[in-house]
């Protein structure tokens, strides 16, 4: 398939051009970074815009059925879906366990759905740079929810909230110590919290779980621009369908609000600034430790630095001299 | 004072040395920054170490007087105290309202303490470089204590969480509304959250607030290698110093379990590497937008790409053509 084929295919909508597109961005090589540089160019188009959802929990809090019973019913509402996965752990494992289409198995046979695995990375920061692209894909693609689906390693829940323009945490119902695996730092970026399995025995735990969670969200201060009452914690049930499309009323909500208030737009045009910054300190940085010499001699600072022998500004300017001269 | 007898002064705990290193790394000039990295490198010592207290809450918490309380405590039982302060917002001001010695008039004549106002700010990332080295210098001088304070503007919290042992934030008693002022994210780096103003009539009200703090914190995971029931909620009275001992018996053993498990040290190890690349980073975006064009190009991109007509990558990686030429 040759650029212009794969430009006219995405931004048509077909599936079997966006998932090799996709694949091109995720690529590393450098005439394939050039390819996709030109691809992405080609799709833009700043009229097309998704609702896009970034969605944390860690395992086992319900994550596959949530988002099954989600985009099936955001589909059922003529809207299509779609779901792409980050999980910077799979570098380890070599693999992702996200995005498995056997995970969401009526979600991953609708043709207004399109799901796609996290790829096992290769290059550091490359997690972000490539799903941030492949959103731009699907975005042109015409999808109107893009789900941006992780596991919360590392730092990927900053990342996700970076590149979307919702942010929902789910949880399982608990207290005390179940409740503690929550990561540092996310209940302040969430905008909705949803606790999960709020059917059957765990009901009624669900909504202590919720009111909990709705007390320490009380604590927080409101972000700028965000209508009353958010952050919000609401409780749903995947397997009853319970609360489901009150959440995703409420994240629709959010978002026409932010719209209206001209917050969207602005939150939208500085994550593109933030990423192009990112982009170019990676590559600047890239660039010049591309010489084995100069990467031996950060290390050297950097293990000095570390053990108090001087002090990081001194070595820092030790390190500029040393890729510029003297000024 | 030439640099040798700056040295020797800094070391030997002369606060007419150390107030004047501390000028030295507030300027600059180039000339004073090469000075300044002569005077970091003589003064450093790996085996002087303070402990470094970060100190963030809201304008009429009680701030100063929380300061000047602990100090006297701590002077007491025979320990030196050096305060500095980091506000942000003085770039505006043109001065800084924090640090000013008649806030805290006893602690002030101490000579065993040692209180540094803010500078105002005069260059983007100056801030946390100048805190940074006025922290070593004051640790170098042999205190014992080094409180860094923040009213909380923008990143400044983060800043000084990434440069100090041991975060602290100060609330005031309060329900609802006026609990409001606490800034996203500050709950989430303190180690300890200590509900200032609990004397007289309103220590029934801070109790309450320290149970619902308390609450809240029991929502957030423990942080890796750190001992049961941190973070925590304490509330103090600083007019009554009713609780202050106890709160500064909660951060010594904080410390001394860090320091027992090894966390300490690798903690001052990341932190200085941190500063280390920030500062490689900063120098090497300082020193290719020192150039007119190089500066328009890079803006020029950066609306293109916040307007949604260029992805960021491809704007990346047109800039960093721009700047070294094509691979």
């Amino acid at each position: 398939m040759d650029l212009d084929a794969m430009i006219d295919g995405v931004r048509g909508g077909k599936r079997r051009a966006l998932a090799r597109a996709i694949t091109l961005v995720e690529s590393a090589r450098s005439e394939d970074r050039k390819a996709a540089a030109a691809l992405l160019d080609g799709v833009a188009d700043p009229r097309r815009q998704a609702l896009r959802i970034g969605l944390s929990g860690t395992p086992g809090v319900g994550k596959s059925t949530f988002i099954e019973a989600s985009g099936l019913m955001l589909i059922g509402q003529g809207r299509s879906v779609a779901v792409l996965a980050v999980d910077p752990s799979s570098t380890r494992s070599g693999g992702s366990i996200l995005g498995d289409k056997t995970r969401m198995p009526q979600l991953s046979r609708d043709p207004r759905a399109f799901i796609r695995p996290s790829p096992s990375q290769t290059e550091l920061g490359g997690v972000a740079r490539r799903t941030r692209e492949a959103i731009a894909l699907c975005e042109a693609a015409g999808f109107d929810v893009v789900i941006v689906e992780t596991v919360g390693v590392g730092q990927s829940e900053t990342i996700v909230a970076q590149m979307t323009d919702i942010f929902t945490l789910l949880l399982a119902p608990g207290g005390g110590d179940e409740l503690q695996g929550v990561k540092r730092g996310i209940m302040e970026i969430a905008d909705l919290i949803l606790i999960n399995k709020a059917d059957g025995d765990m009901k009624a735990q669900a909504e202590r779980t919720r009111a909990d969670y709705a007390g320490a969200l009380h604590l927080l201060r409101r972000r700028d621009g965000d209508p009353e009452g958010f952050p919000k914690a609401l409780s749903v049930s995947s397997t009853e369908d319970a609360g489901l499309s009150q959440a995703w009323e409420e994240m629709a909500s959010l978002a026409d609000y932010r719209r209206g208030t001209g917050h969207w737009d602005r939150t939208r045009a500085a994550q593109s600034r933030h990423w192009f910054e990112e982009a170019v300190r990676h590559g600047i940085v890239r660039h010049l430790t591309a010489d084995a010499a100069t990467r031996a001699r950060m290390e050297d600072l950097g293990r000095a630095v570390a053990a108090g022998e001087t002090a990081p500004s001194a070595a820092a300017d030790r390190m500029i001299e040393h890729l510029f001269g003297r000024d």
